[in-house]
């Protein structure tokens, strides 16, 4: 699958978790993670997470390193699960670089402090998935610790890198496991 | 789904790799996850990743920790992606119990040794999955480590009670994510 | 799945059939029937049968029973089936309480007059299902019959109460079917 | 969908729900319901439930309606809604008749006799369903009724018929379900 | 599959690929194929293939041979897959009448002039497929030529009769193929 | 998707439409198209096409040039599309060498002499597509042309690797065309 880093800042506001938003920045089609750094603000009308919605939580956060992921295919739920992957290889990116988090489902904390928020949901032509990782999280709503609080605002583009080096590689990976065995019974 | 720890031994010789076994062995219908401990033993004519068949890589360790899964789905690839989620799930358990192993597509490791062995497939009515978790490795086929190397294997069944309940609360948290997004585009 | 009888009537104008309207409602993830009383009016621009706005005929019913059903896969002929259980639940029901209706599809008939409306459509998430049972059917624009002309105005929450664990119980007996079979050939 | 009724008599044993059984009897490709009356006698190793395997309940009775009905596509749950209209429209055949069944699931009773076998299962090419009703139900394993007890063993042909009309018509009805909708959301 | 003819002339704007737009136009439920001659205009508002608009490469020919195509199922790539066949049968119908275009994906050249367009896509029920043949392409973006350049356009009725029919021939031949085929394995 | 070209012949006898097939001979997993030449003969017992079993018509020709493809992925009927692309792609490689041959459905023809036999279907993990395009067709059971006649006997490697790379060009984009287009409805 395509890799893109942004080194120049970006907001996140929801609307890129759309249908072929990485195809209309770069132009390449088909399987794609790419990542770029800023500001996050999802108001409520803009929010895909319905339990969000009916919580009346907005998602804000001063400073994030994103990741944007689009896979061509039409099954939500296993979509929620390469989801859950992707904060997997965070966590494990993370803990490569001696910091042990903790995660629940598709959100990581650092201690109490939530470090993370992911969402994935499906397009009339495709799956996708928004995954931020707060660097400063100045003024979010909840408890939360940055990459600067583990001292790695410098890295975030190298975690970037490695992230989705990582998550191109576990994809492909996946896809091949399912091409060398043989069915049973 | 329904989970089952037997805490009487069993041998794993890749037989249990077939559709309803744990159906059989328990009488109760439905995706369901399992645990025992045993040798294990699976001879090529038994295995079902053919590029072991083809390498001609037998698998053997001389007592492990087994799991088994078996949801009624029929995505082959998606069974692999709740695979991946049983091994990463494995590894956080044993992260919790202080012990950092490194995983490696299904592979975990301690330092440069394999602790683990796992394969999904797909039967004719269902997905089927097989983690195996060293504990006495001997006579393993590569170098391997155990849980015994790292203490826990009076655990053993503590953290296969712990693991199963992790992945039935995964895969009802994976199910219930689906359930609460809109689509968007 | 989650059952839910609203005692307090609503009106239904086609707006409840959309995606995560019962999450909206009960805030509970996941497959859902519920049911309430109330006046039924979808105009043309609100109607999902297209053969109904073709011929331009709008639904209309001054007191009924309405059953709205969620499932979150994406079959829309899948979705038909289910629905058409749900109507023979309500048959079975009403022959329960010594009335013999006669079944076409997704209709039911009194004698030669239309007790029933019914759809299924698909959403980006879902398949939803809405059945609408008269209880006074005044203004119907068809001849129409309604619970009250069986003299079960009166038991219409039992009715509810009972069509709807008919319906969850079916669901569940269904699924579990289909995990207790073997394949052949 | 094909329809086709045999007049001699044929044992069912269990081989016939097989994929292309239908196809090689009567060389006309695709979906297809047919019938035809004889014997019933599923031994243990040819039953497709394992539950009846588990429980050491084979199948029997002396003479038989027997449906099999094919489609060729590929969910098995799918296949059990199918199975389901279609032991509805036998109930609502024999209610035509002046008869009121009981069905539970795939099940129909007369008062508390069982009247009827049924089950769906998949093959590498297709679904496929058996339902057997009763005609005279000598030796069966449970208390069994039939269409002899209700004065119909004569009418087993157009019973057969008319079932296999309205199997058809319910099928294609379905179909044109979902062609004829616009989704929501 | 459904086919129809139109012999008045239509402007092909983009708004006819979508969902149920030829049962609208017919009345009839189900999977079909029409035809009609006609201005070919699409302004970027209105494209669906995404390459285009990023280019900013509009539709237009002043007389197009149109198709349109509307299958009942959610698989977009399938969709693409009986699009190039449509483009084959188009371009075996002009072989048949002594012309040899060249194939290139879903596009038809005649030397090195383009003769066609063509797009597939997904909607909420179902998968459509225009494929517009330039009769007179004046006016056209890139070098094109039309049925007129062959002395073809007034055969325009019996070339899309033989496409519309060949098509079905086709879409009926692939079903049958899948039905008559046992697994391997 | 993987390609290759084996120069030594071999014998098609139907043992190589299976699962894996390959995989087991390159030791490259995931989607593939290879191509050999060598005698055909299939016999009755490891024939798929159970119409071709139905009339006792095994297949036999001395010297064929055969393509095998493997996908994995699960739906038959979509595999029968990509074959009958495959037919195209072998016609259009023909056609560019001055030979116009004519197709009916998976069956291509020089005049009224077939000159391929083709089939696809499906396995437990993956489907799978045999093409044979005579070379010289001795003893075949029906009235058959081969490439020799063509005078293209020598050319059989050049066909044959100007066929796989068409189809693994067309079959990449199938998969692009399927990730550039917006939804509609």
């Amino acid at each position: 699958m395509h890799q893109h880093l942004w080194r120049e800042p970006m907001v996140y506001d929801g609307s890129q978790l759309s249908p072929l938003w990485i195809f209309h920045q770069l132009g390449v089609a088909g399987d794609a993670i790419v990542a770029f750094r800023g500001l996050c603000r999802v108001d409520l009308t803009s929010m895909v997470d319905q339990a969000d919605v009916r919580a009346g939580s907005p998602i804000f956060s001063e400073d994030m390193l994103h990741f944007m992921v689009e896979h061509f295919e039409n099954d939500l739920e296993k979509a929620v699960l390469r989801q859950r992957l992707l904060v997997v290889l965070i966590g494990e990116e993370l803990l490569r670089r001696g910091f042990v988090l903790r995660r629940s489902g598709d959100d990581m904390f650092h201690g109490d402090r939530k470090l993370s928020v992911s969402i994935a949901t499906i397009t009339p032509v495709s799956v996708v998935i928004h995954t931020g990782v707060n660097i400063h999280p100045g003024n979010a709503p909840v408890p939360a610790a940055g990459l600067a609080d583990l001292g790695l605002a410098a890295a975030w583009e190298e975690i970037a890198t490695a992230v989705m080096q990582a998550y191109a590689r576990e994809m492909e990976g996946v896809h091949l496991a399912r091409c060398k065995v043989r069915g049973v019974g």
